[in-house]
């Protein structure tokens, strides 16, 4: 398959850098295509602003999503986020891999996405009426493909349990996970999350890598988090509640899945 | 009081630049010393990187954590990143306002986290032992302070309600909200969230100036969010998880408040 990286770490040399160096290699070996966006490698423009569009802002004021539209439809986006747009349409399998820096993806990460998901591209897609609310949550552009994140954190698994200080790991990423994967149509894939990365030695290393590899191998069959349409009956429209019946008494994000 | 308001929208004539406007005349004219932080008019460097420190890496390798500390204790810091901790430590409240993009702060103001916290202001402070696992959650060089969220979306209230398929909106801010602002000490306010910006006309914009004026008149007297402190006995040190006699049956993000 063809397979993207989006992966934001300044060092080349860190714990993440060798983990990608090993993914890049492990899939290529496997056959697979890879492409990787190395951010900070691109000097990755990271402010969302009017240079993202050719033809500046429409009016006098700047309308981020409006210009964002405009810039998309005509063909006249900033050319490095057209380019990662098609990297996005080429890829069968996107992993975005990152350090977990204050409980979300690093800066660089979060202009990449920003920037990227455009109007047009990765919202704004579909029709909206009493039946549907847009192709998104579950449907989009990137329906049909694969998406896995890849983080690093210094703190221990406990501190990200059920009843960890930090919140539960599925819970922080559930922003990601849901908000910014599933909701242009990619099925996510369970994290790959290391943890004490300041304990990893070269043992470490290579444990960690045995773990990675299993989960590249099995990228293709892997069940994904079964997280719920929103156009296929689950949901109110347009209150975009879930219905009553389902998953009842539940509340938060945990009720976006199915049982 | 003193008053940093943190501010990120690429556009001044915009629905957030008209409301940092309004908050900022509405604090002077109850005699508050108001300073902002324009993001976008600063050009702010978002990327955290090795040029974050006057020194560059001190190995052949970039540590962010460990180049971070070295330069905080040694007073190398890059300027922009010094100049903006000393506005927190002036600050007595902290105003973070921005548009929710994805689900959370746009790459630029996350960009200000990842730099201005920096390893030894607003985290590795005080002692690891058995008994205090630093000086955070609550506590930390940033204790004493308030702070207050200010939101805008374009999706609706009920979109981000308890069963609402974005995830609750508490939820979802509870990375920044609990890991930004209460780990280094602030005392976090509700927030103030605007839901369907597109939606605002005038006198929408009166109204919502006007609920504005409220929370930011009671900013000293309004109730924080009750988060449960990390080192007053809620949790076990080292493995900081809730003590099982707390919240009982309780998971996820929710236990992390005091009933």
């Amino acid at each position: 398959m063809n397979i993207l990286i989006v992966y934001a770490h300044p060092e080349p040399r860190s714990l993440n850098g060798a983990l990608k160096d090993f993914a890049v290699r492990h899939l290529q070996a496997a056959g697979h295509a890879v492409q990787v966006s190395d951010l900070y490698a691109m000097d990755w423009k990271a402010a969302l602003d009017a240079r993202d569009s050719l033809d500046g802002a429409a009016q006098d004021r700047f309308d981020p999503v409006l210009d964002a539209r405009r810039a998309y439809d005509s063909g006249r986006q900033s050319p490095d986020i057209a380019h990662e747009q098609d990297k996005l349409l080429w890829a069968d399998t996107v992993l975005l891999q990152f350090p977990l820096w204050w409980f979300s993806m690093p800066a660089i990460l979060k202009g990449w996405v920003d920037r990227v998901y455009a109007n047009g591209f990765a919202y704004g897609v579909g029709e909206h009426s009493d039946r549907h609310w847009g192709d998104r949550y579950g449907e989009g552009k990137l329906a049909g493909k694969r998406a896995m994140l890849m983080v690093t954190t210094g703190g221990w698994a406990s501190h990200y349990g059920a009843r960890g200080i930090n919140g539960p790991i599925d819970d922080l990423l559930f922003p990601i996970q849901h908000g910014i994967l599933f909701y242009p149509g990619f099925d996510v894939l369970p994290p790959f999350v290391v943890y004490r990365t300041g304990k990893v030695d070269e043992h470490g290393f290579g444990a960690l890598c045995h773990q990675l590899a299993l989960r590249l191998d099995t990228l293709s069959t892997t069940a994904p988090i079964p997280f719920r349409l929103q156009n296929r009956g689950d949901y109110e429209i347009p209150a975009l509640t879930l219905r009553d019946d389902l998953a009842s008494g539940l509340s938060g994000f945990a009720a976006h899945r199915r049982s």
